[in-house]
């Protein structure tokens, strides 16, 4: 077996979701694609994650248009997306059907490679996806979001993944958002899992710079076998985006693990990005993030809700808590299962740490009041917590309410054809399969893009049909 | 042996040098230098490289009062400083007795270690401040400057380091200041030293994230023996910095190599730097470098020439020869014999690449013009050249003129009297030994700095001696 590592190169999602909010435009990729097809990377991730909805809200693009358009451009490279499994784009979980219809338009569309992940690593939530990746064939990538608590432990990591093993995945995804995972603990992690799972199944560490730790754990996590690392262009690299392609290329070069990928061509195609990087800070007004702060390691929380934490406890008057909602971060994570943070785990503990805080502040218990999100938390609506919850904080937090046992989505009605029916009563027509989807998925978004591009008479959504 | 790596912090040196243009004051270093103090690293580069000259040419600061402001707050901590050999913190070769006063006065006002290094890594350049600082009993680092090239190879870099050991110095350094070393050719480095040079032989790993490469380099130079490697606290570290102190110690955390440095402590003192990291950019107007460039180990030269040389050819209306220059580059450094660049040397031959990419464009030959200091550098003048340089180049640059085939400072008569006497004749009395140093070093700005602090009548230098 070749040691050779291979690249999966994000600068046309991840990267600029990371440090420029996701704004760039398919006009700013496509006179490079040809080039980026033409350097061999293992896949380019282009579509899914935040671009969807930033190419509808920020962007006045259509998503699928984008897709079909790097498509035709990018005929050797695998195009690769990040979906949220049974929450697709979206923010709440959607029946089967919907998730089936995405899956499959998404493959027609030009995707050869989809992330199905899931905040709670929980393989019920990913199953859908998975499935109906398998049906229209689609190279199926399930994944584990990684992150840190006493039950965290390989040994669970090891058994999520033989479940999504089980479930009929094609390759493994390690996906760690904040850059929490260390070097040692990197090699530990993929040693045990290639033991588990046979050293057959591919296994891809998708990791961000955010604690100063991602190039020194990729290079541990190379050595100890992994298959593929996602990486990006150096002026969409490093800070809290992945590390930067040349310098991971450079630091194998003349190793067994060289990728064989040419340097010249990519320092061209950092220079162009670097110009891209330029119009869309100038354009949005955006600083790109450069930051590293190694301190989201010890707050275990997403980087960019540090700083979004500081601001809303200033405007709510308590700037001077700022400590004590940090502290009591790991308490409500620990109360509430331990769940990874991302979204939308993040917001949740986030915002009942702040409330704890001011509860307590104010002589009155943890808990005293909590959000609907809490509540289905709790409730199991989000799917299975990795650690269950003591009777006493189930009982404050939803009474003798019992929590659900089933996949959540079991729960839930087919809806496709509901949210087909509501884009005629809103007085579209001639819309397609697409359309439905990206309504389904941000309706309000979707109804205005529609509305600014249908023609005036008909409301014919245009978006999609006249292009085709 | 115990496996524990240690710490040399460079956030009141090295890491605002590399960031914000060395413009951190001391009196922003004060508030928490106790803190520093008690984290317990190895020592904390503090004073020398650009310090002095941009204490007294922009912070309108004594740098002698600087260190012993330092000293009286860092009790436990070795401070530590940064010295050009022969050219001390100044831009020419000085006779060996400044050398001398410069050391023991460095020593007296509180420095305890001290990293010698020369930019042709010739250690007749550094012998002067290694027997200076041997006499007056400070810590001695001998110093080599990393660079590629065909002849510099591990067999060469332990011939340095075994001079370098035989002239007496404590501990060796290996100095790394565009980031080029990658992490396995540094492991086979350390190795190759410590078999020659005994185990008991301490080596300080220098680097610079510049490339994206200095935090795995840590990795396996510690790995491989390493004793002591060089960070910067996060709002100091990583772009062209030190990688962050705090990553450095999460990476190790936990492992045979664990730092045992508290994270906690090292938080709190982010948090600090970090505002005043603000506060320099704002009073200046320097945006931080912020940026990571990989394209730094293909041109091999230091990341700030890059942008320097297009700035430059844009001027001279050559902004399209920007390539040629960038590849003319090596064939200089060849031609030269295989100077690593770092000041002077990168000015040097930037500067000769230019101008032979000027004369090729118009019908000219290589060479037909060279600076002085190209002409000195071929004459010997700056030390050993790492190659032999041709016969053929050598006539077109010097004709018949012998290169010396001595020590450069050899040739160079004491001259601490002379600019004693200097100092005399401008006026001035009643200053001390270090006021004459920084006189010898900077002789304008220095004469503009004793003037504004002289008494109006006497002109007697206040700098120094009113503060002791």
């Amino acid at each position: 077996m070749a040691k050779k590592v291979k690249l999966m190169e994000t600068v046309l999602r991840d990267g600029h979701q990371s440090v420029l909010a996701t704004r760039m435009r398919t006009s700013q990729m496509v006179p490079v694609l040809e080039k980026l097809d033409a350097i061999g990377y293992d896949a380019l991730e282009c579509w899914g994650g935040a671009t969807f909805d930033s190419c509808l809200r920020f962007l006045d693009e259509d998503p699928w248009q984008r897709l079909r358009t790097l498509k035709a451009h990018i005929k050797n490279t695998p195009l690769q997306m990040l979906l949220r499994g049974q929450n697709l784009l979206g923010y709440k979980h959607y029946a089967d059907d919907v998730v089936e219809a995405f899956v499959r338009k998404a493959k027609e569309n030009g995707i050869d490679r989809i992330r199905i992940f899931d905040a709670l690593n929980d393989p019920w939530n990913m199953r859908a996806a998975i499935e109906a990746g398998n049906k229209c064939g689609v190279h199926v990538q399930g994944t584990m979001v990684y992150t840190i608590s006493p039950v965290h432990t390989n040994e669970m990591f090891v058994n999520v993944a033989k479940e999504l093993k089980e479930m009929g995945i094609d390759s493994l995804c390690i996906k760690d958002m904040s850059g929490l995972l260390a070097p040692y603990d990197a090699a530990s992690l993929i040693k045990d899992l290639k033991k588990a799972l046979g050293d057959d199944m591919i296994i891809d560490l998708h990791s961000h710079f955010t604690c100063g730790l991602a190039s020194a754990t990729y290079m541990k996590a190379v050595e100890s076998g992994v298959d593929i690392i996602d990486t990006a262009l150096s002026p969409f690299g490093h800070a809290t985006s992945q590390p930067a392609t040349e310098s991971i290329v450079e630091m194998f070069r003349g190793t067994e693990y060289d990728t064989g990928l040419d340097l010249n061509a990519m320092r061209e195609l950092a220079e162009y990005f670097r110009g891209v990087r330029k119009e869309i800070s100038e354009e949005f007004g955006i600083t790109p993030a450069h930051e590293v702060l190694p301190e989201v390691r010890h707050y275990q929380i997403p980087g960019g809700m540090l700083s979004n934490t500081q601001n809303q406890l200033r405007e709510m008057g308590m700037a001077d808590k700022f400590f004590d909602v940090m502290n009591e971060m790991p308490k409500v994570r620990a109360d509430l299962g331990y769940p990874p943070l991302v979204t939308p785990t993040s917001q949740i503990v986030g915002t009942m740490a702040m409330m704890n805080v001011n509860f307590m502040a104010n002589g009155m218990e943890r808990y005293t009041m909590t959000s609907n999100e809490v509540k289905d938390l709790v409730r199991g609506k989000y799917g299975r917590l990795p650690a269950p919850i003591s009777d006493d904080i189930r009982k404050k937090i939803i009474g003798d309410e019992e929590p659900i046992t089933c996949r959540p989505a079991d729960l839930i009605k087919p809806e496709l054809e509901k949210y087909r029916q509501e884009l005629t009563d809103h007085g579209f027509e001639g819309f397609s399969d697409e359309d439905v989807l990206t309504y389904a998925l941000f309706p309000e978004v979707a109804l205005q893009f529609f509305e600014k591009h249908a023609e005036p008479i008909t409301r014919k959504v245009l978006s999609i049909n006249s292009q085709k």
